[in-house]
C-alpha cells in the first residue's frame, strides 16, 4: 500500500501526476460505438483517436482505455473531449478515494476493481474511472486485462436491453459488472475464513495467527473500497444532471441496494475475523495451560515422594523404620498409596 | 452462508438467476380471491395461471407461489403481471438483503423468514417476498411449509378485520406472522443463553466456547435478517404509493414499532453473549490459575522438606546432629514444624 | 425476562393477549374526577364503569386500572372509550418498548415503572399505560401497588398548579413521578457500585465477579427501559395534537431534558461497571501471579541448596571436602551466603 | 457524586427543592450596576434586594447571588423576577445537566464551573446558573469563593469592550470565564497523565493502577459537565430571541468552537488513559513473566543437576563410576559442562 | 502537548496572548502582489507595512507573516486591515482547532501544518493561518521555514492557472499545498508501521511496545489535526460569501475529497496499530509461555528420574535392588526409558 508517495508536493493543482505502478507498456485504446441498429468497434492508434470523435445522435460512443502511465495520452484525450483539469488528475492518480463528481458537461465516477489471489491471501486493487459525457463516456482501465470484455460481448451480441439504451445504461452495467466480482472476491474470502475456523477448532493449528491478521488487513482494502462506494452511488442515482435519465435510476438504487449489502457483508466478515481472533487466542491460551497444567501436575505428585526417599537416605543413627523387616516395601506401598491417592483427588476434582 | 456463489457475472442486470439450492420439487401455486361477502380459492396447475387473472373491483387476488427453482413459471409470472425485470431478478436472487422498493405499478418487499434448530445451534432463513400490484398480490416462498395457512385459515373464517380490508392489508399481516415468528425464534435464543450462563456459573462447562461462539454467529445471521428490515418498513409505512391506504400505515408503525423493539432485543443479545464469552474466559482461566497455585504450593512446600533430608543424607565425616539420641524424631518434629507454618501463613493470606 | 412467549402467532393483529403474569387478582378501578373547584374520587365495580363516563367541560376524567389479565374489562374500556385495537393490544402486551403514539381521537405513552431489589440486585419492572382522550385519561398499571396515590394525594390537597390545569398537564405529572422513581433506582444502584468499588479494592474480594454481572445485565435491562423514552418524549413534547396545550410542552421539554440526563447517568454507570469489571480482573491476576512468583521463588531458592546437599551425599569413594574437619559447617555456611545472597538480589531486582 | 437522592418524588413539578450540600453559611447577593458612564455596586442584605430592582434603559443590572441552600431568597428572587417555576427548580437542583432553555421573558443557561485537585486527583464541580432578562442579570454560585471577580474588577476598571455592551455581552464574558477555567483543568490532568506515563515506562510503579482508575473517573466527571455544554451553547449562539444581539452571537460562536475543542481535549485523554491502561497492564504482565521466566529457569538448571547427584548417592553394590579415581570430580566438570551448554543455549534463544 | 497552560483566565474576551513557544526572533513579513501581467515582491520592515496597503482593482496582494510572538505587530496588522479581535485573538492562540469563520469582510481559515520527525518518531504541529479579506490575503506561519516558497516559486514563473485567478484561489493553493504535505507524513507513518509490522513477526523485537505506543499518540495527533479540517473545508467550500468565486469551489469540494481520504487513511492507521499491538502482544505472551512451558518440561521429566534416584539412595537394610548384580545399569536402562518415552509421548502430543 505504501512506497507509492505522492510526488507532486507543490505542483499546481489539476496538475497530472501518475502515481501507481505502470501494468502495461503501451496505451490501449478500444472504440466501441453502437445504437440499436449500428454496431462498429476499432482499437486506434493512439495519436489518432482525436480526429475520430465526431457526436452523432443516439449513438453510444465509448473509448476504453487500458494504461495510465502515459500522461501525454491522457492530457490529448482531456483536450479533445475538453475534460476539467481535475478530472484528469484524478484520473492518472489510481489512489484515489472512489467518488463520482458532477460537471457541467459530464459526471466522472472513480472506484475500484479488485482481485484476490487465494494462495497469497492478497487483494490487488485496479481503480476504474469512468466518464460520461454529452455524447459519449470514457473508461479508464489501469492494467491489461478488459474487465469489460463480457459487456462488449453483450453488446455485439445485442443480449439484454443494453442496446435500445443511453450511454448513461452502459455507464450502469459497468459499475455493475465491478460490483459483481466484489460478490465473488468475497465468497473467496469467506472461504478462506470457513477454512481457518475449521482448522482453529479442529486443529488448533499455530500459524493461523498471521492468516487472520492477513485476512484482516485485506478486509480493511477491501472495506476501503467499498465503503465510499455507497455515497458515490447515492448520489449518482439522486443526480439532477441532464446526462442521466429517470429510467436508469431505478438501475442505480438497486446497484446501491448491492453496495449497502456489500457494504454489511464486510463488517459481517469484520467481526467473524475478530471473532475468529478471539476463538484462536482463547483455544491456543487455554491448550498452553492445559499443557503447563499437566507438567505440574506430574511435578507436584512426584514430590512428596521424592522426599520421602530423601528422608530415609538420611544417615541419621537411629532411624527405626530402616530396620523393620519389609520397610523398604512398605515404603513403597505407602508410595504408591500417596500417588494413587494424590492422582484420584486431581481427577475427581477435574484437574485434568 | 457461503459457497452460493452468485453465479451472474456478466450477464445483463435483471437476468433471471436462481441463487439458492431447490427446496421443493415441483413450483405449488395457491390462489385465493375473497371480499367481504366472497371467498374461493384454487391451485392451478403452473401453465394455467395466467389466464386466470381477471381483475375485479374490491376483490383480493392472492397468488402465492412455493418454490423459486423454476425460472420460467417466474418469468411467465412476471409477463402475466407486468413486473419490472428488476423485481423478477430480486425474487429469485435469494441472497437478497430485505428490502422495499416501489414502481410505478407496484412495490415489492422482501425478507426473511427464519426457523431455530436447537439441537444444532442453527438458524435457517428462507427468503419469501411479497408484491402488491394495483388488483392483485403476489407471494414467494422458497420451501414446502407453508408460512402463511394461519391467515388463509383466518381469511377462511372471516376473523379480524381482514375480510372487509384490501390487499395492502393483506400485505401487513403477511409481515406481520413474519414478525412475529421472530420473537418465537429469539425466545428460544433466550433460553439457549439462559442455559449457557447456567453451564458457565454452576458446572463450569469447558465447551461452552464453542457454542458461544455458534450462537454469536447466528446473531449476526439474524441481525443481518431484521436490521435492513427497519429501514424497508418505516419506508413502506411513509410510502405515498397510492396502493397503501392510510388506514394500513397505522398498523405498519406498529409494526415499525415491533421492528425497533426486535432489534434492540438482538443487541440486547449480542451484548449479552458478548458478556457471556468474557465471563466465561475469565472463569476458565481464573480456575485454571486456581489449580496451578494449589500445584506449586504442594512443591514448595516439600521443596525446604527434601532439603532438609538431603543434608542429612550428607556423607560428611562429622555431622554432629546425626549422632544424637532423638536427631530424627527432632527432625520429624522439625519438618512437621516448618510444613505447618508454611500452611498456617499462606491459608492466612488466602494463598488457598 | 424469557419464558414468557408471545402466544399470538397467527392471530389477526390487534388481538388482545396477555403477556405478562398476573398480579393482581382482581381488576381494580379507580375513578377520579377534579376541576379547580370539584374534587370526586370513586372505586367503581368492574361492569359499571362504562356507564360511569358522561364527558364533562374543563372537568378532568381519570380512570386509573390496576390489572391486565381480565382482558374482557380492557375490551370494555375499549369499547366504552373508543380506543383503536392497536391500542388495547399494545396495552395488554406488557413487553411493550416505551412509546409514543397519536391517534385521531387520542394519544398513548407506554412506559416502564422500575423497582429495584438490593438483595437481590435485581431490577423489575412494570408497564404503565397512560392514554389521553378529549375528556378523560386511563392509565393502567400491572400491579397492585399504587404509584400514583401521591399524585392522588396532591390533586386531593390541591397542592402546585395540578387543579388548575387540564387532564393533558396530569399526564405530565404521572410520566414525571415515574422519572423520579427511575433516579431513585439509579442512585440505589451508584450505592452498589461503590460498595463493590471498595469492596474490589481494599478486600479483593473473589466473588465480586458474578456481581458485577448480574449489575451489567440489570443496568442493561434499565436502559431498555430508559433509552427508547427519549424519542418517546420528544415526539411527545413536540406534537402537534390538539390535546396537548402550549403551556404543558414547556414541562414536557423539561421532562425530556431528565431523561437525557438519565440516559446519562445510565451509560456512565455501564462505563464504570466496565472499568470496574477491568479492575477487579486485573486485581485477581494481579494477585495470582504474585502468589504463583512467591512460590516459584521459594522453589529457586531451595533448588541450589538441595542440589548442594545432594551433591556431599553422594558415595564417591574419594571426595575430599567430605574429610574436611569442618566440612559440614562451612557447606551449611556456603548455603546460608548463597540463599541470602539470592534473596537479596531478588529483594533488589524488586522481584518480590 | 451518589447519597444525594433527590429527596422529591411525589412532589409537584416546579417544587424547589435544594440538592446539593450547603457550601456557605449565608446567602451572598452582590448587586453591580452599569452602563458606560455609570458604574455603582452594593451588597444588599437577603430581603432587600427586592425593592432594589427599577429597570433602567440601557443599564445592566446583575445580581449575583451565592449560595442555594435558602429557597426562600430563590423563591423571593422568582417572584421579582418573574422566573418560571421550573427555572427556580432548575437552579436550586445542582445536579442538572448543563443546559439552555428559552421562556418567554427570558433565558436560563446552567452549566458547571470545575476544580481540580491534584493531591487527591479529584474533580469538584459548583453549579452555576445564569439568567438573562430583560433588563437584568441574575448568577448563581453554590460556594463562597466568587468565581467572576476578575469580570466584575474587568468592569469596573472598564477594561475591554464589556462597558460599553449589553447584557448579553455579560453573559458570554461569564460563559467565557468558566470555560476557560476548564482549559486549566484540563493542563493539570495532561500533567498528571504526562506524570503517570514517566511512571509506568520508567519506574514500573506498581501503584499506577488505581491512579489511572481515579482519573478515568473524574474524566468522565468532566466529560459530563463539558459534553451537554455543546448543545447549549449551540442553541445560545443561534438563539432567536429578543435578548442577544447579533454582535454577542460571533462570541458564542468562537465559545462553541472553544467547547469543540475541550471536548475533542478530554476524548484525546480518555484515549491517553486507556491506552496508558493497557501499556501499563502488559507491562505488568510482561514482567512478573519475565521474572517467572528467570525462576523457573533457575530450577530447571538445577533439576539435572540434582538428578546426576542422587544417581551417584544411590547405594546400589556395584556403581563402577563410583570408584573411578577421579570420579567425583570428573562429575563435577560433567555438571559444569551441563549447566554451561544449558546456560549457552537458553541465552541464544533469547530465553533470558 | 502541555505545559503550554493557556493564561489568559479573566483576560477580555479577544485579548491578544501568545500561547506558543517562539520560534523565530524577529517576525519576518513577506509581501507579493501580483495580477497576469503584474509581479511585484517586498520585505518590508515591520513598521512600514501598514502604509504599503493601496488597494488595486483585480491585484492579489499577499502578505506572509513569520512569527506569531510580537503581538504588537499582529495588533498593528489587525488595525491596518480592520480584523474582528476575535480574528486576531484566533491567530495569536497556536492552539487553535482547525476552524474557518466568515466575517462580513473577510474569512479566515485556520489549521495545522505537521513535519515528521522518523527517528524520534514525533510529530510537529505549527499553526497556519490564513486571512482573505475584500482584496488582500495574510497568511501567518509560526516558524521561519517558508512552506509557501513552492507557490512563490509557481506566481513567480507564471505555472499553472495561478495568475489568471484571484485570491481567494490562492488560498486554495495553500491549503492544498498543507495538505499535500500531510500525504508525506501518512506515507512515512506507514513506512514505520511496516517496519513495525516486519520487526514483529520476524524478530519479536521486545521493544515494539513504546514504539507502538508513541506511534499510536502521533497518529492521534495527526488525526487532531485532519478531522476538524473536515468541517472546515466543507463550510468553505459551500460558502456563500462574496469573496468565493463559484469556480474555485470545485477546486476546494476537491480538497475536501483528499481530507476525507486522508482522514480514512488515518483511521486505518489506527486500526492497524492497533491490530499490530494485539498481535505483538500475542507474540510475546505466546513466545513467553513457549519458553515456560519448554522450561516446566524439562523440570516434569527429571523429577521422575530424581525420585528414583532418592529411592536407591536410601538406606533401608534390606532393598533388594541394591545387590542385583547389574542393578545399576537396569536402573539406568530404566530411566532411559522413562524419560524417552515421556519424550516421545510429550512429542507426539505436541506438547513441544
Amino acid at each position: 500500500m505504501a512506497k507509492k508517495t505522492r510526488k507532486k508536493l507543490g505542483l499546481p493543482p489539476g496538475s497530472l501526476v501518475f502515481t501507481g505502478k505502470q501494468k502495461i507498456d503501451k496505451v490501449l485504446i478500444n472504440y466501441l460505438e453502437y445504437d440499436q441498429e449500428n454496431y462498429r468497434t476499432e482499437s486506434p492508434e493512439n495519436d489518432s483517436f482525436a480526429t475520430l470523435h465526431q457526436p452523432v445522435d443516439n449513438l453510444v460512443q465509448w473509448y476504453d482505455i487500458r494504461g495510465l502511465h502515459d500522461l501525454e495520452v491522457i492530457q490529448k484525450l482531456g483536450t479533445t473531449f475538453h475534460l476539467h483539469p481535475l478530472v484528469l488528475e484524478d484520473i492518472a492518480d489510481t489512489q484515489q478515494r472512489p467518488k463520482y463528481e458532477e460537471y457541467d458537461n459530464g459526471i466522472i465516477i472513480i472506484l475500484k476493481a479488485l482481485t484476490f489471489n487465494t494462495t497469497e491471501i492478497r487483494v490487488k486493487t485496479e481503480q476504474i474511472s469512468v466518464y460520461l459525457g454529452p455524447d459519449f463516456l470514457l473508461s479508464f482501465q489501469e492494467d491489461k486485462t478488459d474487465l469489460f470484455h463480457l459487456i462488449r460481448e453483450r453488446i455485439r451480441l445485442s443480449k439484454g436491453r443494453i442496446r435500445k439504451k443511453h450511454a448513461d445504461y452502459l455507464v450502469y452495467t459497468l459499475l455493475d459488472i465491478i460490483m459483481d466480482s466484489y460478490y465473488i472476491i468475497l465468497d473467496k474470502i469467506e472461504l478462506e475464513i470457513e477454512k481457518l475456523e475449521t482448522n482453529i477448532i479442529e486443529n488448533q493449528d499455530k500459524n493461523c495467527k498471521s492468516e487472520i491478521h492477513q485476512l484482516k488487513q485485506e478486509m480493511m482494502k477491501i472495506r476501503k473500497c467499498i465503503a465510499p462506494l455507497r455515497e458515490a452511488i447515492s448520489r449518482f442515482s439522486k443526480s439532477e444532471h441532464d446526462l442521466i435519465s429517470e429510467n436508469t435510476k431505478v438501475f442505480l438504487r438497486d446497484l446501491y441496494d448491492h453496495n449497502v449489502q456489500l457494504l454489511d457483508t464486510t463488517e459481517n466478515y469484520r467481526d467473524m475475523l475478530n471473532s475468529l481472533q478471539d476463538l484462536y487466542l482463547s483455544e491456543i491460551s487455554f491448550r498452553m495451560n492445559e499443557i503447563m497444567q499437566m507438567l505440574t501436575l506430574i511435578t507436584s505428585i512426584f514430590v512428596p515422594l521424592s522426599f520421602l526417599a530423601g528422608l530415609y537416605g538420611m544417615n541419621f543413627e537411629y532411624i527405626p523404620e530402616l530396620h523393620f523387616k519389609h520397610g523398604y516395601f512398605i515404603l513403597l506401598a505407602v508410595m504408591f498409596l500417596i500417588s494413587g491417592s494424590m492422582l484420584y483427588y486431581f481427577k475427581k476434582a477435574k484437574w485434568f
